[in-house]
Parts: C-alpha cells; sequence; structure tokens
C-alpha cells in the first residue's frame, strides 16, 4: 500500500457500511482504512488498506488508529472506554465516546431525551420481576423489556405480555429495561449529520417498514406526512444531534403515534433507513458522514427524485444471487441494485435496492419485485 | 484476500477509470482486479486485488486473468495479438480485439468507418511529405497529422499548416495519417454500451469543450441540439458499435458542422465525456460497463436532472489539493467532487466536479468555479 496522497479515515469494523463509505470516500479521495475481524468481511473485499484485529484490545485500535485523520465506526459495539482512550492519545474520534455512549447503552440514552425533553415513553431500569410487574401496574401490559446494551435489528428486545413472560428475559442475566408499549400508527426515521464544528443537515423524514423487527423497506419521503409534523421530527433530531454532541451521522428512529411523535431508538452511523441516499439524494449518507467526521462542510441532503423507495435483500435458501441479476436487470433497467459481497444466509441482510419515480404505489411494487426476486426467486 | 463471492473482472491498467469502476462493482458486488504498474497508482489505492506488472506482457496478462469471468481496459495500449491470446485461451476479453483495434489504430477506424458509411473527414494512410502535399493539394491546408497508434488528450496530433510543418512531424518517424482539417461548430459525443448478446443503450448527446486538446467541460445533454441530429448522431453511434461488435462502452467524439455530423475518435472504454453520468445518470457509465461485459442486461441511461455539467480538474501550481476542498463545499453543497489519488502536477487531469439544475447557465457557472478553484485556487 502506497503513502496516502488525501486523508485518511480509519473506520473500525468491515461490514456493509464500511464497505458503502467506500465508495464515497473514492470520489472524495480519502482514504479509507478498516479493521476488519477477517479478510472475508463485506469492506474488506473492497478495500486497499484492511488491517485484521479484535475490536475489543485497545493496543488493536492504537495501532490502528495511527496516521488517521479521523476515526469512525462501521458499528457501536467498540466499548466506551476505548473511544476515550483514543480521544486522550489525541486521535479524532467521531461520534465521541460521551456521544456515542447513547446509542451503546439504552438507558444512558432514556435518560438523556428525558432530560433535554425529547419524547420518549414512559421507561424504566429494572432489575426483578417485582419491578417490571410495577411498571405494567402504571403503564399496563404488554411491557417492552430491552437490553441496555447490545441489541440491533429486533435481537435485545422483548414484548412481554405477562410476568411469566417476563421472568423468562429475566432469566437471561441480561441488563434489562422497561418501556412502555407504544401503539403507534408507523414507523419514522430522521437521519442528520452534525460536524465537529455544529454544522447540522437533515435528511427528509422517511417511512421504515418493519417485518420481525427487521426493516425490509424505507419510503422517502414519509408518504403524506404533514409539513409540520415532518419539521418536528427534524428538529427533534437535530436537537438531540446538537445535545448530545454528535458528530457523523444520527439516525432517530420514531414511533408515529396518535398523541404525536415519539423515540425509539438512536443510531451513530451510516444507518439502514438512509440507503435510500446513494442513489436518492444529491449527497449520500456515506458521503456526509465522511464530510462532518473530517470536519467539512456539508452536502446537499435533497432527493434526486419524487419518490425513493429501497428495499432491503435478505438471504433465502437459494445461495446462488447472481444467477437471478439477469431477471431484474431485463425486468427494470431503472432498478438499483446493492450487494454486499457477503455469503447468502436465511435471514440475513446481504444486499438493497432501490428505485425512484413520481408515484409511490409504482416505485413501491418495482422496489419489492425487484427486492423479492433476489431474495428468494419468487416471481411476484 | 479472500475467495470471491461475485463475478470477478479484471481491469487491466488501474487509472482513475478503473478507480471510478470500483464504485460501481461494489454495489454490483462484483470484486475488481486491477493490473498496475505501481501501488501508488489511482485504482491501486482503492482495491483490495491488485496485481502488478506490465500489461505488455503475455505471461503476465495470462496469469492476471486466471480465474476472472470477465477483461476489461482501462487504457487501449495492450498489444492487439495479446488479447487475441488471452481470447484464445478462452477468457471473455471485452472488447475483443477485433472491435478494439479500432479504437487502437486510426487507420483502421477510418477504413472501417467509411467501409460502412459513417461520416468521416477525408483521410488518407500517408508516409512522405509527397505524400501530404497531395493530400493538401486535394484538401487543402492546413492538414491534420494524427499517429496512426499511442496518441490521446491531444498528444499525437498536429495541425500542419504548411509542408515544412508536416516534414517536422515526419521525421520524428511515428507511423501517421492525414486527415482534413474540419472547421467545426462544436464538439459532440455519444457514448454508448453494447453487449455481448447485442443489446445497445445510448446515453444522452453531449456537447464537450476542449482546451489545447484537452476535454474540459461535458455539458449534458448538448444545449440547443435539434432532436433530429442528436437520434442521428446516437444512431451513427450505436451503428458503430454493431458494426465493430463492441462490448462495452463506445465513445464516439463526433464535429457539428455546418454540413452534418462527423466522426472524430472513438474510445472503447468508460470516458471521460460521460463523468457526468456517476452523479447524473440512472447507471453510470462505470455501472454500464460492467453489466456490458458480464453480458447483463443494460440499465437506464436517463439522466436525473435537466441539465448536468462536468467540469475536469487540471493540476495547477499548488499541489494540495483538499486545503481548498472547505471553501468550495461550502460555497456549493450541491456540487460533487471527484478525486482521482493523484498527485498534483500543472494540467495533469486529477479529479472532475459535477453540478445539476435546471438552468445551463446557472449549473456551468457552478462547475466552472468549483472545477477553477480546485484547480488554481482561484476565486472566480
Amino acid at each position: 500500500m502506497a503513502g496516502p496522497i488525501g486523508p485518511v479515515v480509519g473506520v473500525i469494523g468491515a461490514g456493509q457500511l464500511a464497505r458503502m463509505t467506500q465508495q464515497a470516500a473514492i470520489a472524495l479521495g480519502v482514504e479509507l482504512r478498516v479493521l476488519a475481524n477477517s479478510p472475508d468481511e463485506s469492506a474488506a473485499r473492497v478495500i486497499a488498506d484492511v488491517r485484521l484485529g479484535d475490536y475489543r484490545d485497545l493496543a488493536t485500535l492504537r495501532d490502528f488508529a495511527k496516521g488517521c485523520d479521523a476515526i469512525t465506526f462501521d458499528h457501536e459495539h467498540v466499548p466506551t472506554e476505548h473511544i476515550r482512550a483514543l480521544a486522550g492519545d489525541g486521535f479524532a474520534v467521531h461520534p465521541g465516546a460521551d456521544a456515542l455512549v447513547h446509542a451503546q447503552d439504552k438507558a444512558v440514552m432514556r435518560e438523556r431525551l428525558t432530560a433535554i425533553g425529547a419524547p420518549c415513553p414512559p421507561w424504566r431500569r429494572i432489575a426483578t420481576v417485582a419491578d417490571v410487574e410495577e411498571f405494567a401496574g402504571e403503564n399496563g401490559w404488554p411491557v417492552v423489556l430491552k437490553a441496555v446494551r447490545g441489541g440491533y435489528d429486533g435481537r435485545g428486545v422483548w414484548v412481554c405480555r405477562s410476568a411469566q413472560e417476563a421472568a423468562e428475559v429475566l432469566a437471561t442475566g441480561v441488563p434489562l429495561m422497561a418501556e412502555a408499549f407504544v401503539p403507534f400508527e408507523r414507523e419514522l426515521a430522521v437521519l442528520v449529520a452534525r460536524s465537529p464544528h455544529g454544522q447540522g443537515v437533515s435528511y427528509p423524514v422517511v417511512e421504515t417498514v418493519q417485518r420481525d423487527g427487521i426493516c425490509v423497506e424505507v419510503l422517502a419521503p414519509a408518504p403524506g406526512l404533514d409539513a409540520e409534523e415532518a419539521a418536528q421530527a427534524q428538529r427533534i433530531a437535530l436537537r438531540i444531534a446538537h445535545e448530545l454532541g454528535v458528530t457523523g451521522l444520527l439516525a432517530v428512529e420514531m414511533f408515529a403515534t396518535a398523541s404525536g411523535l415519539v423515540v425509539n431508538e438512536l443510531a451513530m452511523r451510516p444507518h439502514n433507513s438512509g440507503h435510500w441516499t446513494i442513489d436518492g439524494a444529491r449527497t449520500s449518507q456515506f458521503e456526509q458522514h465522511l464530510r462532518a467526521v473530517l470536519d467539512l462542510p456539508l452536502g446537499s441532503p435533497s432527493m434526486s427524485a419524487p419518490v425513493v423507495v429501497m428495499a432491503n435483500l435478505l438471504g433465502g435458501d437459494d445461495p446462488d444471487l447472481f444467477s437471478r441479476y439477469e431477471h431484474v436487470m431485463a425486468h427494470d433497467p431503472g432498478i438499483k441494485v446493492h450487494f454486499y459481497g457477503k455469503e447468502v444466509r436465511p435471514g440475513r441482510k446481504i444486499g438493497h435496492v432501490t428505485a425512484f419515480g413520481d408515484d409511490l404505489d409504482e416505485v413501491r411494487a418495482r422496489a419489492r419485485h425487484a427486492a423479492v426476486y433476489l431474495s428468494e426467486g419468487v416471481y411476484t
């Protein structure tokens, strides 16, 4: 590997987010370095500067960080104290530990959001079945139990309808918190970026459609969303980014309820709800994240088509993904396909597709057709 | 480097065209391999599977090609007989030698275009000053002398106004041909793709603006071009692709003259006149090239904005390109910047910028502002 010409950004983790960041890095002349567990990983397949090592080991992280102009993350599992140590060494880590902890620890997140007045469901740290029963006495069943750390894609979340169900979750020994079940109408997400010098931008509010706790579809912009509610959602997300001192991207997942918006989860990195921006916005979320962590002025978040729909590809039973390319590309020359370079396993996110146009129903049908065919080989 | 999951495409050469192809390969799940002269090269900096070697050596090429599902090119300098040998070994080389020779050898190109009735200027193979004088006697001065092989970006082209000037060019010993000087109104380019099974698509006709023989600006679509003339230009380009058996991309550079279109040059690879498609078309030329060489159905060439302008960044005196990022990004959040990871040298193509919008004058001014500032540090 030759010496760098452009700024070097180190990404800890080498999944599909780091992989897609490479597309933006190539354009910006940013030299991407990834810390991977294995050379098989999604991003390691497409990047020249791959370092192998364990992100839980501080010495590995310190060695990795040498020569990087900024350090950022593909996932939220790096120990908070290691991030603090890297910053103490003088490395520019974005987001910083004090911000990132809100995406790592759901109880810390709820405490802080409650303190700044962002809309949250009733919630409480709990340790025993009695705690859950008391919480349910005040807020009713079901009670949503969440692992305080480490959950994603529906893992680490249990909707409990009785003390018996809660007892089973508690028996796993995972530190938990309780949240009231929110009877939502739909789920929205707001993706914002904030740079170290404090510039913020917000992408249009999108609707996310989940199945079994996994996002399957993103509709941009959120269909039929009232302009005032959209602006409110963006204000909430920008305010959280500001108050928490986020540097880089922040995705705020929200429930739309009959009585208004409720914040569900935070992520501080490029996010599945923003994959549509690669083909559908003037600045992709991956470019935006690089600009933010390098403290460069942020790019236009405007859409390049009136309606954009992203659908995730989930692994099916047939591992031969590429044999299904021909039909999808011939059927719809306007569809954009993104494969993550991952072996197909049932239910695994292995890619996504994006469709654009003027009419939501038509665009959504096209995205679905491609996603179902690529995932399952089924012609819908 | 781990074993491949997706199709493997080998690119001979590791310049900016291979570099930008990597962005498309990442999305398609195509594993790109490049043959580079050095690990410093533009594409070698952003690709995991880099092989070092000399593209003029057949044994190197054969070793490089092993395991590739398709072989293609970053440049047109690979010896025709080596390409033929690789195809003889059973490798899928696109474009093939019989097509590519028309982009390698200008006299072969003119013979073939004349045979299929594509519009050419008067031309002739020449060897002596007497040949040039005879040609000038029929077609007038100036006479354009061109190196039959190896020229690009204005190199290998001499506009001679006298027998004396022609004699100086002949004295270099380079094999030459003569063409009549075409009094053109402007230059147009048509980029088409053709796949091995014969599907063709054409991008909108663009206007290219040159300075000192180097393309500095591309306007998409070509402003004020009559619809019939645009269709004619596309028909000419698609017909050449078909007649020559091109597989992959074909860029046809044309002169627009008072008496109609004249074909100037051919390139069989992604081309500078198509860089606008990365941000400005639904399918970038790089994705289109990969789809074509893998014989996948081709993608939509439609534009994602009414007007798109691309401006090249040429190296200036100040090597510190990145220090000028801040102003350009802050000034225009909608501008797209592409750096090629090359050391700055005066006059060298080191990147490009793209702007979009509805109004040509405004979009062109934005692209120029960014290009001049990034290239020269001058605020226009």
